[in-house]
């Protein structure tokens, strides 16, 4: 995949780089909606290529020419190992290339480098049109963001096909650097690479700093030196981001979406916040920050009248982004490219406030907000409260129908081994304690979440399910 | 200058840095060339704007607006330390601003940002003009190349007025820099401040190294930290840069200039060199590299045939670049213009090879390199092996006319205190023992060097000298 980022755009085609959790009937999808006309797979996946082309084939006669990557060193599922008839193994493949190949540059740099499907927790997915001018400002602006320096050596636990690595595929090439994959990201593998390699910067969801921060302490090797550990693609709990900076690792937090290349935003670390109690530091990390070094535009705005908020930590807005690296357009879907740039802003779907130094900050996503008695809740702070129990492993909060209210905070948990005697009650009441009362779940249900395939939580399940679970009813409104 | 560097692109006008070492005569020159509006005076040059002025309204009766700027912690020349009549105080001025006044953006990209003047080492000056899409993506490239994190403290000894400060006047406020400068570039000062304000970044033409590093020993102040040295503008000989890595300092080579924004090239270095003996790391450090992440092409090439040299580290050629960070033109000098870009590529008029890894070195400036019986010398050679000398402090080579061989070489050289002793016979003899014995200078000559106010050795100068000592001559061939 890695090598991949760089032959497909220098042969003048196109990259569209798959999710590995996807199944057959959504890749087939995706094939023939983006025309691919040769289809790379790892043996580990060829299972799902394999049925993929076989629904393919039933609506179309063009195939794409298919190269299986085979890995020694790697697990062999099934009886793939070898390429059949009609299909090139990877390695064979490369050997028929001429050395004196002349790279194929753009002729425009607006010319398309990849699409990206987005990981789709609403709709349809759709495929994001990144162009060579962009892609090359976001990963030059997302590695001055990282603090990486000349010859970095990077960590993948963030999956190449997400945002093409946040342009970290290109930003780690850019800057010389040795990049380490794994198949397995488990917190003890990653902890074990960290020290074996001496990784100095690694990217992870939120999800995955969790799993790191919550693992036994056998699995936590001691870090080989500075490790910068770039965060986003979720909002991720102060908690969490103590928690990881107490392990010893520099977190980085920034945010962004597939449509503007992965990173776009930077909580640029003030000298000033180096004093604060430690909590503090954390919370104030965990805000999306300003625009980064290749965003030309970056605010918060009523979507509606196009009016930016005022810098009042309160006032609700979406956030909305402009300039190179936001992406060209929705591939063959111009209505969604059109509604996604009304006004001449890219709409993130993202509420935020700003507050009085600029900095933004996450409130929720659109649809995510419950509104309560007229007021809005933000799940994303209900949830960072959530996560500060020491019983909680995970946690997402959405809105359950509420008679007298209109919705009510309804909370799904996911406890820590070991913690499996803590009750609702303690809970909602543990919430009560460190929040306004209307903002603290009047139900807990506990278990699994349900996760996209790049580690967001689906809250749409969760809706369903709390709606499902019915209209809380009063007989006088509850006490708040 | 630095406030400038942000007022002057923001008001939607155009920056024109003069060089501080100008007499009224040229400062006149340019102000008219370059048709200043206004014009920006430290109370220290008042003299010679006034009298720069003073020329200019002899031919025009639309003289620039003068606002002087005015430093209570400086040294005061004159009595001119208030406005007169028509002209304004600089603080004063920046009052009468509006706080809400709306950036004027550039209305396309390749707009001028600045207008920078060769400091002329051969010619008249040229006024080179930098486009904002230009000066973003080198100041980033130059960041990224000077191994930049967020926050760095910067020392200025590089004048802001070559180069725009080689683009790091940006490149310090992208990354929130702190900006130390200082009005005299001495070993002593910069030694002091390097250690009172924790400097992590400097900029140093190879002669300021020089100077730091024959500083007595109680003037050379142990560094706070990691100090990076980013040096330039004149190849620098491995010995210097030698006694700087001794001295703790992290030198990066780049080589760049005006016409490519300053940096156009890294000297990237290479995991395996560390092993190599100091005095071997110097020699590689010492060559210019490869093209930074902002340009687009770099090329050894014939300039007639406009073919590259084969990468065998002996063919000479002309050093040419291509890309974004070259400028656009030199300013109402199309003849010059279309001279510099001949066959699509930028002229640089230095001499180079390339090694087998791709890594130019430069050999010599077009216009300075010796044919001597047929055989190109390379004064950037000779001068290394002078440089090595532990008696010499400064040294250029020039051709001298030789009636047998075309030229030979001819050093001038200035010697360190305390090697007054050191004869040209030893000179000669010492570098015989280093050199194929036609490269080594013929004649040695001691004194001062003369340079131009950017602090690079007007060769041009020594040719003249050179050439009137008259021709060497000969009875018969010498042998060699």
């Amino acid at each position: 995949m890695y090598e991949l980022h760089f032959g497909v755009p220098m042969a003048g085609a196109i990259l569209c780089a798959l999710n590995t959790r996807h199944d057959s009937a959504m890749v087939s999808v995706l094939l023939k909606h983006s025309e691919a006309k040769i289809l790379f797979v790892d043996q580990q996946l060829y299972h799902i290529a394999h049925g993929a082309l076989q629904i393919l084939s039933k609506t179309s006669s063009n195939l794409p020419l298919v190269i299986l990557v085979l890995d020694s060193q790697s697990i062999v599922v099934g009886n793939t190992t070898a390429p059949s008839r009609g299909e090139l193994e990877y390695e064979s493949f490369l050997e028929t290339g001429k050395l004196d190949f002349e790279v194929k540059r753009p002729k425009d740099e607006l010319d398309p480098i990849s699409v990206n499907y987005t990981s789709g927790t609403t709709s349809s997915p759709k495929g994001v049109v990144y162009s060579h001018r962009g892609a090359y400002l976001n990963s030059l602006a997302t590695v001055l963001l990282n603090e990486m320096g000349s010859m970095p050596v990077y960590l993948w636990t963030v999956p190449m096909f997400h945002c093409n690595g946040w342009c970290m595929t290109w930003g780690v090439a850019a800057q010389g650097g040795t990049n380490v994959c794994l198949r397995d990201v488990t917190a003890k593998s990653i902890f074990r690479i960290v020290a074996e390699y001496r990784v100095t910067h690694m990217g992870a969801a939120p999800t995955v700093l969790s799993m790191m921060i919550n693992a036994p302490s056998c699995d936590q090797k001691p870090l080989p030196g500075k490790v910068v550990v770039m965060t986003g693609a979720a909002p991720p709990p102060p908690q969490v981001l103590f928690k990881m900076e107490s392990l010893g690792f520099m977190v980085v937090h920034s945010y962004g979406l597939t449509e503007v290349y992965g990173a776009g935003t930077i909580c640029a670390w003030k000298p000033e916040w180096d004093d604060l109690p430690p909590d503090t530091r954390a919370t104030l990390r965990a805000r999306q920050g300003v625009p980064h070094l290749g965003l030309e535009r970056l605010d918060v705005m009523d979507p509606i009248t196009m009016r930016s908020v005022p810098s009042d930590a309160k006032t609700i807005g979406e956030v909305m982004f402009r300039g190179n690296t936001v992406m060209r357009r929705y591939l063959k879907d111009l209505k969604a490219t059109q509604e996604a740039f009304k006004g001449g802003w890219f709409h993130s779907g993202d509420l935020a406030v700003r507050h009085t130094d600029g900095y933004i900050e996450l409130k929720d996503r659109s649809k995510d907000i419950i509104i309560s008695g007229g007021e809005n809740i933000s799940t994303i702070e209900v949830e960072s409260v959530l996560f500060s129990h020491p019983g909680v492993l995970e946690a997402a909060v959405v809105g359950r129908p509420d008679e007298h209210w209109g919705e009510m905070p309804c909370a799904f948990v996911k406890l820590k081994d070991g913690f499996d005697h803590v009750t609702s009650e303690e809970i909602i009441a543990f919430c009560r304690d460190k929040l306004p009362h209307y903002m603290a779940p009047k139900t807990v249900v506990f278990g699994d979440l349900p996760k996209t395939s790049t580690g967001k939580t689906q809250k749409y399940i969760l809706r369903e399910k709390a709606k499902a679970m019915g209209s809380l009813s009063h007989k006088k409104p509850s006490k708040l």
